[in-house]
């Protein structure tokens, strides 16, 4: 495929990304939505190639989506449990990522509660690394297959108008989206109380609005994030209950939005908090493609870089 | 091999299950017990299919035989362990299973402490669904490899009788094996103190003994269940002391079955609770041989369902 | 390759290996570090077969290596968690590894806390046992993994003298080693506090010193021991600070080794507790090159023992 062209040696974050990259990663995840759909899902690209998942945050969603990723792509998948490692001996995260790599593994993707490890990594690794969520920072591949759900439902991903409406302060998911976006030229409507959409983010392109109505109106895509109760309530907001009567979205909120628009959400979604079942479970909503297109997009990254640094491959 | 005339689309219980289906499993199992036995035990059958074992309970033992199962017929297999997921955060089954189908694997392999949870994702979910243990109602897997068990010892699963023992009420292994061998109508006695063993099995077709001789006596099988100290003594039962008094099984009480008498366990055992050592590790015991045959009737079922949705496959 | 001449069907110690079988097992990982280089890191040799990790203390390092190591075989490896198995329900060890024998894998890899636990499951497996470390007694891949680097040093493992520092009492590390260079007739000076490092290990040919620098002088291999500070302080001595004083490794003590001497650990380390931060990080270490070396050793130990009681293999 278009392998010569992907300049990128790690997928730190959307912002190190290129148009060009984008595209090209969208690209390559379409031929591997196909693929997916097959009953034999497996190709030989990564045949005899070892990627790690090393994840010191809990998500078996994302962990396993590159588990199944690396698989079909014929790789070795190692699941590299943190919680259960020397880390509670109080190694450092240089010295894990360094004895790990002495196995020679291809690819590590990791998750991390401090944003910009992924990037620290790439500072001594020689391993291609993923960045799987790095803090309050990025999550590129959940942007890129945000991105190819857009992709296919409107046949572009540019000329769009996007709401992402919630806890932006927090969400290495709005992040990641709000560069893309705004990298192609999108409109982007940031909503949520001022205590989770601080005004600095119209620096970033952002279009910041506290009125839910106001942010949806027009727009394309609707995208919601996670209610993280147990991080919010009571110092974000005043509770579920206050936060859902201004920032939850319904039938009637939806109507504003374009009318051939589509409702996202990374998940897992609480069903009636920032989400009404009855739009999530809704035509317009592409919450269960967007985990479908996880698996491909995640194909996509992990092809690209593998022969990164080899001359010799396929 | 018997692929085409195999109608099920899951594995539920024994009860969904026509003795022509119990047939056709048990031989699929025996010819995938040669395999077993192999120096190179792996057959492509389910090359490129992904199975998921989605377990809410601990069960090291069952999903390591499916896991096993899985990979000697080349599929992927991934572990969603349930403990570090979504769940954590509130996500209902429904959506932890929509958003894995949207990853779409061909085989879900569920153990769910409630009572119906796999016929509950049969309801939306495409995949084949293998109930591997749901709460109270059954775990056919085990009854299918205590009936291979019974079949390779007896050369036939029908003209029996079968002596289970134990706690009857809250033993899904119980129930699907009272289901298959009343199916197939094979004689099943059924032995524990009244508080585990309520005269309601009478209505499944089981014969209810308070007395443990009396039940044992003359039987081609003598099944006994595990005592889940945790939960019975003191309530269910005085002691374990008690129990043991009354509901063990010593070479004595063995005696009174039928002279050619297997005897059986699903395992874990308690060695001397409610079995003793000396007939655990006897040549009556086939406890060994019922793991070995876990395996193969995994593999078959796996088999047997993983086209069920595809036409054009094999 | 060589496999023909390999006597052994188990890897319990370096106690029970002959100096012919550790020379084989290093040539034979020596071919294998090649494969680890190469960009297709896999090999066929053990496609089909079955390793299980049985680890009943948490060790993602070595538990991922032996993983990978079987991986890059080809080979299927299950991980039985010990910590969610069965154990947790009484089982002992013996009815555990029966039950996972009955499921036919050819290697079973223990890690067990009680010294001698490998050694008892070959009273009654079938499979090919290693010993991935037992208690205080030894840790034999690890020795080898540590021959393998002082080779690739040395050009030789033999005509050396060894410096192990800390806390000798304890470590099955250090016991191995020092049953392999004593074999091969290598000096080995074993230093630590009167309380960690006992007068008894003279018996096994070891050289008991109590000053670090009298013990590093002129030795060509210096081996530090983790420092386990959860168990040691307070008991066997009075402090971490009382002890990085006598026995910590600096330059400035290296600098009485061997000119041409390495350092090594077992890992992972504790930075400025027993090894100074610019030595460990140093050209004399060799604490990375140990790790690689590992997959390799037990490359070649799954590989030489696999075959065992086949006839026809290869």
């Amino acid at each position: 495929m278009q392998r010569a062209t992907f300049k990128q040696t790690h997928l730190l974050g959307i912002e190190e990304l290129s148009v060009k990259d984008i595209d090209l990663i969208l690209e390559t995840a379409e031929s591997f939505v196909e693929i997916s759909t097959r009953d034999i899902k497996k190709v030989p690209a990564l045949k005899g190639k070892t990627v790690v998942n090393l994840f010191y945050e809990n998500s078996t969603r994302t962990r396993s989506s590159f588990e199944i990723a690396a698989k079909r792509l014929s790789a070795d998948l190692i699941n590299f449990n943190s919680s259960v490692s020397s880390l509670q001996k109080g190694e450092s995260l240089k010295d894990t990522v360094l004895t790990l790599e002495a196995m020679n593994p291809h690819v590590i993707v990791i998750r991390h509660p401090a944003s910009g490890a992924p990037k620290y990594l790439t500072t001594f690794a020689r391993s291609a690394i993923i960045n799987a969520g790095d803090g309050f920072h990025e999550h590129p591949t959940q942007a890129l297959l945000d991105a190819l759900t857009i992709k296919q439902k409107f046949g572009t991903i540019r000329g769009l108008k996007l709401a992402i409406i919630g806890d932006i302060l927090h969400s290495r998911v709005a992040r990641s989206n709000l560069i893309l976006h705004h990298k192609i030229g999108n409109q982007v409507n940031l909503i949520g109380p001022p205590s989770l959409v601080p005004r600095e983010f119209e620096r970033m392109g952002g279009n910041v609005h506290y009125n839910l109505r106001e942010g949806v109106e027009g727009a394309d895509v609707v995208m919601m994030l996670r209610v993280q109760a147990e991080r919010g309530a009571g110092v974000y907001f005043p509770s579920i209950r206050e936060y859902r009567k201004y920032y939850a979205i319904t039938p009637e909120v939806f109507s504003l939005a374009n009318k051939r628009a589509i409702l996202m959400h990374p998940g897992p979604i609480n069903r009636d908090v920032e989400i009404d079942t009855s739009l999530a479970d809704s035509e317009q909503s592409v919450i269960l493609q967007q985990v479908t297109n996880g698996i491909a997009v995640r194909m996509a990254v992990l092809y690209l870089l593998k022969g990164v640094r080899d001359e010799t491959v396929d």
